[in-house]
């Protein structure tokens, strides 16, 4: 407990004032300096730009100017916290975009959780940025508001907690089933929870190969005519559980090779595990206390356990996935995120780990420096092939 | 000729990718500094704001952000190019808020010229700042825009065009009538132009004790019940023109002790300065080509020329004002920018000069790096006296 309470005063600490501020990247000594950065030399781009819109990616920060936005609706673990009480975590989240890929980014909490409102806001600051960060918006609304800016912009928009959640976590994958010898194709795997990150898990691992995915939520496992499917859920019943379960988790984790909770605390326990299939892969996300302790699983005969949480071993985190996809789509000039990105981000996060793979060790650590220029060259090299193919 | 293109040039290279970047102040190199800066550390200064949304001028960068707002629709001399052509112009702002003042702020271009829009856009991000810059945005919507901004929201709203106009116009006459030995009280003074900053600068004038205005647009002298006044025009019809002349600036100039041109390239003669009383005032703010070169104003027999340029003395230049104005307001935490707070500084702006002042320096130089510290100390202090009274 005085650990933790050390730990929040280091925190209100470093947090004084915020964690990020605006640079001038140009000379600003003199008459000749402000003549060429403001009036008179700045009317030259001005008017280039004028003349032709795409030239605002060669004179302005744009191309490098990602908007992180958030409505404070579902923020980390803390819920509909409003706005102001979002930023830090935003600030956090451009101080990581720029710290791992070079991204100038920055926050943009809103006022209004109202779905036109928001897309109305993002639609209208737009011309300012190279890409959308959308940031700890509740589900279902985050669905809309993602799908419906992707339709209208023409630049990337991107919601984190589902697609750089499901992307790290497709990593872990491809590299979990290598130390126990499964596939992907064949292996059985568990969703535990059917919000946001659960149903783009499930998403991304049906694209990925993934044929057997039983998705469970708090009301039970997902499957075709349940009268509380909401649109997501409906689309994803028709593609998962295709052994027809029913009931809950306990039925739905009984020969499992992988099970994935991105739900809540204790959800998963012991005599659960033992009854999942051998060699079988747990990934506990929930934060700060996961599904299942790593202690815990492993006693009961998981083969390989990750977490959410950086103190214990294969932490399973966000911050693999977003710098680089976004430096990857900034350089391409992509106007979209596509799955086939998405796919090549999480083969290339996987791959880094190379010879060094075994149970305890299936992701790169966030700080080694090779993760977002290889994710960036993946998801840049998958954009241009769009582009000429 | 060549030297302009060379200028231009060296602007575009200045230009490459923007001229401003995101740092971090916080350092994150490893676990534990993420630990603290990101999950799970960040939760503590949410909590915090969201217990008490005061707090989040504490652990958060809104206390310092400055959002530079523009639809793109009046930029520099170059009109209406929208808003990708006129992020040069706001970046350069951004630029010359931190080298000036340590303001952190960003450009916002808005796709979107409707006052509805704007506002409701405005309203939306506000929670990220701690203060609004609007800039280059036409006329007479910036007028709309401003007040229901200040009317809506907790932090200040500033349209720099109107203001920081005035405000350097204010500290330029306050210190050449100086040099002239006549009064702000009995001055005639003729406004030539009768839009957003012609406006603003009738308004402060009239605010720092002027008596004698006469507002000239390009129908006329501004006068009651002439039909083509708009809300703002007719409000200062009724405040200025008291000894109701008609006709144009033909007939408004004749005896004027100064002459303050935000109107077009050429708009004054040197007959209409001979026709000024003795020891005229001629600021001819029109860029780059000025109402009246200073050397024909000079010759016609104005005691006292100032431009908006700065290859000629007595340079009339916002950035003397808005990086103070907003340093004091955001130091203050003031909820508005208040006349008081407008004279304040530019009285601070004209204190400067000193015993230094002549004909050929009534203004401080930008680069005096004694101006914003003042400015910001003349507005905090007048904030701070209207909370205590």
């Amino acid at each position: 407990m005085l650990q933790a309470r050390k730990q929040r005063e280091a925190a209100i600490a470093l947090h004084k004032h915020g964690k990020m501020e605006m640079k001038s990247t140009v000379p600003l000594i003199n008459e000749y300096d402000m003549s060429l950065a403001y009036t008179p030399g700045v009317a030259e781009p001005c008017k280039r730009i004028a003349e032709n819109k795409d030239e605002v990616y060669d004179h302005t920060i744009k191309g490098n100017l990602v908007a992180i936005v958030t409505d404070g609706s579902a923020v980390l673990g803390l819920g509909n916290i409003g706005p102001e009480a979002a930023m830090p975590v935003m600030e956090g989240k451009a101080v990581l975009f720029k710290q791992f890929a070079g991204v100038d980014a920055i926050p943009l909490c809103l006022e209004t959780q109202d779905v036109d409102a928001i897309v109305a806001t993002i639609k209208a600051v737009a011309p300012t940025f190279g890409g959308i960060n959308l940031e700890d918006i509740a589900a279902p609304r985050c669905f809309e508001i993602e799908q419906r800016l992707q339709e209208e912009l023409n630049i990337p928009v991107f919601h984190d907690d589902q697609h750089g959640t499901a992307i790290v976590v497709l990593a872990a994958l491809i590299n979990a089933l290598k130390v126990v010898d499964k596939g992907l194709n064949s292996a059985r795997i568990v969703i535990n929870g059917a919000g946001a990150a659960g149903l783009s898990i499930a998403t991304l691992l049906l694209e990925a190969g993934c044929s057997d995915i039983t998705l469970v939520s708090l009301e039970g496992i997902v499957q075709e005519n349940e009268p509380w499917l909401n649109q997501r859920q409906k689309e994803l019943a028709a593609q998962t559980n295709r052994r027809h379960l029913t009931g809950k988790l306990d039925q739905a984790i009984e020969g499992a090779d992988v099970f994935i909770g991105v739900s809540g605390p204790r959800a998963l326990t012991g005599e659960q595990v033992k009854r999942m299939n051998s060699d079988a892969v747990v990934f506990a996300l929930a934060n700060p206390t996961p599904e299942i302790y790593p202690e815990e699983a492993s006693a009961a005969g998981a083969a390989v356990v990750g977490t959410g949480r950086s103190d214990f071993p294969n932490q399973i985190n966000n911050v693999l996935a977003f710098p680089g996809i976004f430096r990857g789509a900034l350089d391409a000039r992509a106007s979209t995120i596509t799955t086939t990105m998405k796919l090549a981000a999480a083969k290339a996060i996987a791959n880094i780990v190379g010879q060094d793979l075994h149970a305890g060790h299936i992701l790169p650590s966030p700080f080694d420096e090779r993760i977002a220029p290889a994710v960036a060259k993946a998801v840049a090299d998958e954009a241009k092939e769009k582009v000429c193919s």
